[in-house]
């Protein structure tokens, strides 16, 4: 039933969403900047940004280019995205139906990330003009606007991961979420969560105190080991950003949703 | 001089390119297929198609989707296809600027696929409907005609990475190739790489007869164990499919360019 209400939410909203997102929506040529892309359109060269993010061949950057807050902003606010994460979904599915088989021992588990993984940061983006704040390497600069937004607890669910959630969760796996998220907000974390539908994780884990200073990556690495050592399957990683994917231990299977936004390690 | 040359090159081909790429080119609707996916159009489902291959949620397919044959075409002939390329590029030369110290052993690697990397394939799609052939599980059921269109030794290079690897090269680091072509293509394949400019590198690495019933990934990771045993410090693997970078061991960065047309392992 969740599925069909979404579903019919999605197809509706197709209709209504504002700000389209296509490549061709910004036809400004460059002039002086980047005397290299002479000649190639503002939009070609955003597109170019954001696909690298995506390829993980651009990382550790701080805030989205300003030239190119506009398209990724559209970007994340546009039909393209939601069927983005919509395709992800189902190779997911697929994944699982095609690969998962319930252990005996209760050990079979999933990790998500939590932030533009399960609960969307876009309406804080939309105040903030879509720079990069919780990455890879942690809070930075903006991060009280940032965790000040956290607090109010209003972010949305990203469309379709509740249902995907909930699959995964009723297929008989253990569900970890561990977000760079830190301890301070574990409340703020938990109402959110519950508020939009999801419920029934086996542990959240959140950063810091003795993590705060550990590149993410690491800390998720470590996260993920220690789980390996309390006899835990890790069939699957489910993250927006590469330093949520990458490292050993892994995962039999990695997903990654799209999102430029955000700095990767 | 080469720089210069291509960089002009590529100006000019930015006015001359036919078949722009852009995802509001395709505004047919879906109707029967894919009913969760009904009210989208085919633009959205392509992409959607392309993005999650990129992210490497997409993985094991064997041809590109039917209805995306011409949407996956056109990027591949794009400019925007070239501009990513170029970004890619760019963060290669990024990197080597800021962590690249030649060491005195003379063993410092850079590792390189060849097609779709130094060597574009897309000639050959054009013939072929931009099905994929040389995957990450190696040759398919069209392989004959693929080999027989590498035997031409016709191939192009990749805009942008004549000067990478030159730049590359320039800067100390012995070059391996490491492809999936097989052992039989190795004079066609010199060949090919020396006709374009491809050149001085330290050892060209193809497959079989031992290697063939190797998944590709397996192939790969074992041809860079094997030169770490000799000594070798791995600074990067550009290549265009994620099974040319994932694995143990790898090297310091990976740097993937956009390739939809060919599957994952």
């Amino acid at each position: 039933m969740r599925a069909e209400a979404l579903l019919l939410f999605f197809s509706f909203s197709i209709g209504i969403v504002t700000g389209d997102w296509n490549i061709l929506s910004y036809t400004t040529k460059k002039r002086d900047h980047h005397q290299h892309h002479a000649g190639i359109s503002l939009k070609n060269y955003c597109e170019s940004w954001r696909i690298n993010v995506e390829l993980n061949n651009i990382r550790g950057f701080d805030v989205v280019p300003g030239e190119c807050v506009g398209y990724i902003g559209k970007y994340m606010t546009s039909t393209q995205y939601k069927v983005d994460v919509q395709r992800a979904a189902e190779q997911t599915t697929l994944f699982l139906t095609n690969n998962f088989r319930l252990g005996a021992d209760g050990k079979d588990a999933w990790i998500f990330d939590i932030d533009d993984t399960l609960l969307s940061t876009v309406p804080y983006f939309k105040k903030h003009q879509h720079g990069a704040v919780l990455g890879c390497r942690g809070a930075t600069t903006n991060s009280t606007s940032m965790e000040q937004w956290m607090e109010e607890r209003s972010a949305p669910a990203v469309e379709h991961m509740l249902d995907l959630y909930h699959e995964i969760r009723a297929r008989g796996l253990k569900i970890f979420l561990i977000s760079s998220r830190r301890e301070h907000l574990r409340d703020a974390t938990i109402d959110n969560l519950v508020k939009v539908g999801y419920l029934g994780w086996t542990d959240l884990i959140l950063r810091c105190a003795e993590d705060c200073y550990h590149a993410v990556a690491n800390y998720k690495t470590e996260k993920r080991r220690k789980l390996i050592e309390q006899g835990y399957h890790l069939w699957g990683i489910m993250g927006d950003q590469w330093c949520s994917l990458v490292g050993h231990p892994s995962a039999n299977r990695t997903f990654k949703l799209p999102n430029p936004m955000k700095k990767a390690l």
